[in-house]
């Protein structure tokens, strides 16, 4: 279940300059809610619960007060790892949860996810206004 | 023949928000409508009707109130294995197909088709305003 | 169905000498047989009769009396386009037939076939014994 | 739990030729048995049980009686996702469930992880003779 | 002799949206017409009448109410394989040649050229307004 | 510790014209401040008071009256080398000292780090207008 | 029509040793015998005589008493332009010609040939055994 | 010695359409004016005069009446190898030379050059407004 | 200085099969022992006592008793960081150290440094013979 | 003019252990002894006395008793800045001076020289037999 209560945060060491904060996990995985387009439903259901799909997570954001902190990061992103999310509410999910936390002045969440039925997805969704 | 009537949509999880989904499929495939630049037409059509076009196909477009699944999408562009269609035809009737039953903000088609006689052909088209 | 009856030879130009011809196809494409690893294989047999395959197929060799003849090539690896077949069987297939018209020295043939169910298949299969 | 159990084969339709089947997964995720070289095991075991580690997955084999199934295989490699397992005994686990399965001629498997602690590991076993 | 004459057209499948055509054709070449920046021009005069250049060149256009024909396109490219023009007038000749005929809403050549006397050029023209 | 002492200048050569300088040191290393997110503290601690952190480190600007004297410049960087500092006040830190001696129009330093936690970090900071 | 009477050679400088020599120009071209796979014969016939081949030339060698010089080489390979040539012809018979001029200890020529009819072709062929 | 008198021009050919030429040389170099950043100056000066430097000088420009010949732009780069000179005053120079000569609509030079005391540096500058 | 006595080792799982295990660190850095050949000694050497290399360093091994364990690893390669040695010696004393911990049938060491001087360097030693 | 006389050596610290050391110079140049392939003599002799070559200089060797130093290779190799000397002279002269000072196990020395007219030359030669 994904676990916004583990972010963390510290106070923005630079609060008077609009600078950029790219981070990128290639590492993300989550379950496919409804066994999806590649699946056996019946029987993988019996096995894990939906079949595993993996992203590569990229977080971007202009600070305000404070910055999210890198590991409690990581933990959260690892929280999806047995959940069954799709792709269009994993990263508006992802920004939601990280801009209520960071408040940031801008912030913007792309997951660019593997090949699936021959298809490659990635999602783009931000919030706020680019000032940097 | 291309089966518009297979695609299917979902509602869009988080319609108050201007973000973009972006598919690219590289299994794309077509007839020549004319046995085309490469081919002994008379000999081809005997075995099957013309010669093949390969092409990445990318679809990138911001949600209104519907997203396209994914799975009908791949069974969508199935649809014209055996057809003949010509490149600029088949760009813009996916993008006509796709964006009658989407309603997108904004939905663009790119199609990146092989060498055929040495030249490579990309074809871009879109419908709307692009708002994210 | 694969048409190896259109394969055609011219002779070769240089028989004395043993020299390596590699030939290279990235436009392979047929149908899975049962419908696949990612496919509602009721929903697709209404449609196709099956998912459809994509590879590169690499055709190396040394000549010994003949030459394959590079439009009768096309012509008969575009005869797969529509025939279910397991990759094992399509690559050997492709080596059986071209080397019954060929009688090479030496050839060997790799289908280098697209993500499936995330995993990547390649198959290589040869006859006779490298002297060039 | 890694479930060798569910690996299925087929009758291989080649038997008399040596041929090299090379398959490669890029989703192979499992858990780090200790919590590993970056966690705070403490706080993760609260979690997830440990942190997850991520490989692409090689798998190469020359058949002899039967091939393994593709799909079987998936569901195979996606056993290990909720298992703690070092990287050693990972691919040399994989290579003998899959040579108990299906008694190839060889078989190599290669376990090519992700960066840990800023050092990357790849791990290369093989049982039999090559003889393709 | 460039042979505008032989460029056809087709009506624009879709002429009431403002789309993108862009072709690549990696196989121009032409001669230098003063024997050029490595040539001893007398002994080659004497064999060819001057040195090769080899370019890459793109012809990118939104159509207005017909499409160039892409078969007549690599007839027209071909037919500067023996004639001299220096890199300037090549690019904006073939802009001028098929806009004089595609009468395109925009249209851009760009030609690039190998290295000569350890200098790349890239020559970029274009006519109208892009629209797409 | 840093050392913005050692950083020398020289008279801008071309003062008169805005353009751009634009440095990279893809060997930037500095000490984590807590041990980070890959450590057990304690153990480091006793080694060399931490976990070493890696970045390429670009520096662009548009001079005024100086430039940065590039030996200087690598001098300065090398003084992180056994500091610790957060990448966020690590990149700001930079961008304050070098423009506190060279007054550019504009300055930007972008700090692009090593994966840590399987995460990769990119800060990027500007002071200034860009007019160039 | 191929030219091997301009063809010239100079001393090896370092005759006792067996070293290799490796030359590549990226820049053959001729044209095809037949009009080829992907022509009208009729139609191109009226304009140049055939369809254009494109290819790499790699041209390996170590030398005896003499080294082919590289000016002389470069007019050989031009004068390939406008003879129609298959490809298996043009490697054996580049061969043929510079060994028989460099009387090398081995040489070997490779043609790497541009996708005609969406197949790629790679020509190999050597005499003389390679000593280093 | 730089020797802009070197530098010779030819006719703008299509003088009523803005376009852009785009050049690049990688094979520039000249020399440290001080020895610089990693040599020992007295055992240098004692050798060449100087550590050499290494760039690819990358000219583009938008012609006005008269065009830049490439062999006497050539001629033109060559005549800095042995001079001293710093990065920022070479690109500049360069400009400024061109510049005088052809009078642009607009140029730029871009100089990219090697790394030095593992810092690599870009210099760019231009002069004029891009009209193409 | 280096600290071989931070190596750890664990037992290998699977001791009767000759396998490989490759690890790579792309974050090594040491010191030059004479502030080396880019640098001002005098100055350096007031500032961290030389100047710094940067390597990847590549550890492959067929393991027989024991396995390193991949922590105790990364803490030993740390401990060059203040250290000055040649690039030759920090490769064979890598390789002595950890052969002397883990007794593997076979290792290498492969020390791959960052550009000095304009010269790049790559190392390699090993000991014992390749097995698998 | 090539200076071995620069070159100098200091003890191999590994002695007893057959191991490899590889070097790359990205940025060797000398000048065409006759003007060479590209230019106009006369009009060159007047500047420079010839045309620059370039090329990346690999030197690997297995050493014996001494290794060559890594300052005194650098200014060896500018000391052909100025000379002119043909490719398969340079590189087996740079052997010759090399071994001589180095007297190495092995010992072998690759010029990879950029493109002129069209054509790229690679030489490559060595002495000894290589151990490791």
């Amino acid at each position: 279940m994904p676990r916004p209560d583990l972010l963390e945060t510290f106070p923005n060491p630079y609060p008077g300059r609009s600078y950029l904060i790219a981070m990128q996990s290639p590492e993300f995985t989550s379950m496919c809610p409804l066994g999806g387009i590649e699946s056996d439903a019946a029987e993988l259901k019996q096995l894990e619960g939906g079949a595993p799909d993996f992203a590569t997570m990229h977080i971007n954001y202009i600070p305000a007060d404070v910055c999210v902190e890198l590991k409690s990061l990581k933990l959260y992103l690892w929280s999806f790892r047995n959940d069954g999310i799709f792709y269009e509410r994993a990263v508006n999910r992802i920004l939601d949860d990280l801009a209520a936390v960071v408040k940031p002045q801008w912030m913007e969440v792309i997951g660019d996810f593997n090949i699936r039925g021959g298809i490659k997805s990635v999602i783009t969704a931000h919030v706020g206004a680019r000032t940097a």
